[in-house]
């Protein structure tokens, strides 16, 4: 029910992903029958693969995360959580409101082993092949401890889904200098350095090495993270804007861009970015895909999440976070208060 | 000599910048006098257009800015800003250590009124024009106060530098609802909100806004908008390359490629962002030029210098800060303590 366009893109997408997977693969809709209903039947053959689960009401875009708690239970996205805690489901995705999603999903299928606070990672294509960024939105406020857990989940993640033994970390910040940026990013940053936890950590990276695929995971609080990401889209964006413009302002112009149409299709497509963001840290896949995705990419999302529910990142995950505790505790640290 | 290259990059770079500007125009170069004559020597007729004023020392590039005070007296950072202050020169322009440069042009210049911390301006090339985007690494940390001096200074330079008469604010934040971002952006867009400031203020923006134009004056602090910054940067260039490489990997992209060339030139062009960042809220304009400049990014800082000095922006930002000491004491706050 969530994202900016909700059942009216949400279902012709699940009848198009489920169009290329196994017939073994089945969805569960979460939302209003009636509307979810109305959707399934323009589609073809769809309502033999997908089950709907009625729920009354939905989480606003513009609930705050306590609200969501609270008046949470029965609504569709509480419902798609609870699905995969019970076990009816392998991956939860939603568009709706990050905040809530995050919450209700922390409080449903509880955080994995010691870790205090979910993250959001994204996966930005770069020159020398993807790098995991996190955090991209999920924790506006992160101490010195939640940078490291975020290092330790990325790698894990990172060596998951991408089958990079040793993957490497930097830790996002305004200059290579020991001395510059925040407190937290300054502390963070020695403890990666001495702090025993077998990462494979290269110092800090600035806002330009991130599409360099200068490391393969990339850390940072998710107010930074979710501006830098944003950022990039807008200039990505930007700029094929304004090649499509300069291509078109003359006839010349034109007509070399219809002949290099194949070449600037699979540049377009290299570039996209991918449409799925992974919450991690939690007992359970949960997804994130971006509020305004349009149908090829929320397809594109479900196909994300099928791929990712083969792989073995939390798994990974648990066995990183095992060595964290006895890690911070040589260094007199405590997991931090609070939390959603 | 500061900037990844030194005088190697620098002179050549003042002697491209003077070809193209009126006779009036002279630079006065700080630093080792042997070095420069060297250089100048190699570039045929500089000698009549520049003045060297010898510097035994420099500020080195990861010095701390308390270090760059304590030790800066005579080096050639504190000599050029020093002639700024003693009216030997209208702007000055380094491409060395960005931190030093802050502190010893707040120590030597002063604030201008009630300002409490200089702050570094960016302008993006947009859809719709030009954004001014601060503060782009000049304060890691930033309260609502500094926020809102940021605002009150972005416009003035905005209007000044673009002749736009009541530029529109918006603020830099992770999601566009009133509960999202950190304290001291939700104290900020309070205060900005009923401050009584008289700025066209829009709310809340997210990282894509800044290269789509929605508001002439993005604001945000020194850590964010370095990394916004830097990730956009090398977005762009992720982009231009990616394409350079579809296109020439056949004969019929390349072919078109060659047939679009010169609308790719002007795509090119359009795109490099302005190599020369202003320090607002001094009195005097000192700008700080990429590290990395090479001959033509510093020779088109210079012609942005020139430009800038012939703009009113300083005196933009005196008659907007006038208002913000009664502004912000309706609001009971006080300026803030420390600073560089």
């Amino acid at each position: 029910m969530g994202g900016d366009h909700g059942p009216s893109v949400v279902i012709p997408a699940v009848a198009k992903a489920l169009a290329t997977l196994p017939a073994s693969i089945r969805v569960l809709l979460h939302g209003d029958e009636a509307t979810l209903a109305a959707q399934i039947d323009r589609c073809c053959g769809l309502a033999e693969r997908v089950d709907v689960r009625h729920a009354d009401r939905v989480i606003g875009m513009d609930e705050k995360p306590a609200q969501a708690l609270r008046r949470g239970k029965g609504t569709s996205m509480w419902n798609a959580v609870e699905a995969l805690r019970a076990g009816k489901a392998t991956a939860a995705l939603s568009a709706g409101n990050t905040g809530a999603l995050m919450a209700i999903s922390k409080l449903i299928l509880r955080m994995s082993a010691d870790l205090e606070r979910p993250a959001l990672v994204a996966s930005l294509p770069t020159s020398r092949g993807i790098t995991t960024f996190l955090d991209v939105g999920a924790n506006v406020d992160c101490d010195a401890e939640r940078l490291i857990e975020f290092a330790v989940m990325g790698e894990a993640f990172h060596r998951a889904a991408h089958g990079v033994p040793h993957p490497t970390i930097g830790l996002l910040n305004v200059g290579s200098e020991e001395m510059k940026g925040h407190e937290e990013v300054r502390e963070a940053h020695r403890l990666l350095r001495e702090g025993g936890l077998d990462l494979n950590y290269k110092g800090f990276v600035e806002g330009d090495d991130l599409t360099a695929g200068v490391v393969d995971v990339v850390v940072t609080d998710g107010f930074t993270g979710n501006v830098a990401l944003k950022a990039m889209e807008g200039a990505a964006r930007f700029v094929t804007n304004e090649l499509k413009a300069a291509l078109t302002s003359n006839l010349t112009g034109a007509l070399g861009a219809a002949l290099a149409r194949s070449s600037l299709r699979r540049f377009r497509d290299r570039l996209s970015p991918p449409p799925a963001a992974p919450l991690l840290g939690l007992n359970g896949m949960v997804l994130k895909c971006h509020g305004g995705a349009g149908e090829t990419d929320y397809a594109h999302a479900i196909l994300v999440a099928v791929e990712l529910a083969r792989s073995n990142f939390a798994g990974e995950i648990e066995t990183n976070i095992r060595r964290l505790p006895t890690a911070m505790a040589e260094q007199g640290l405590r997991p931090a208060e609070g939390g959603v």
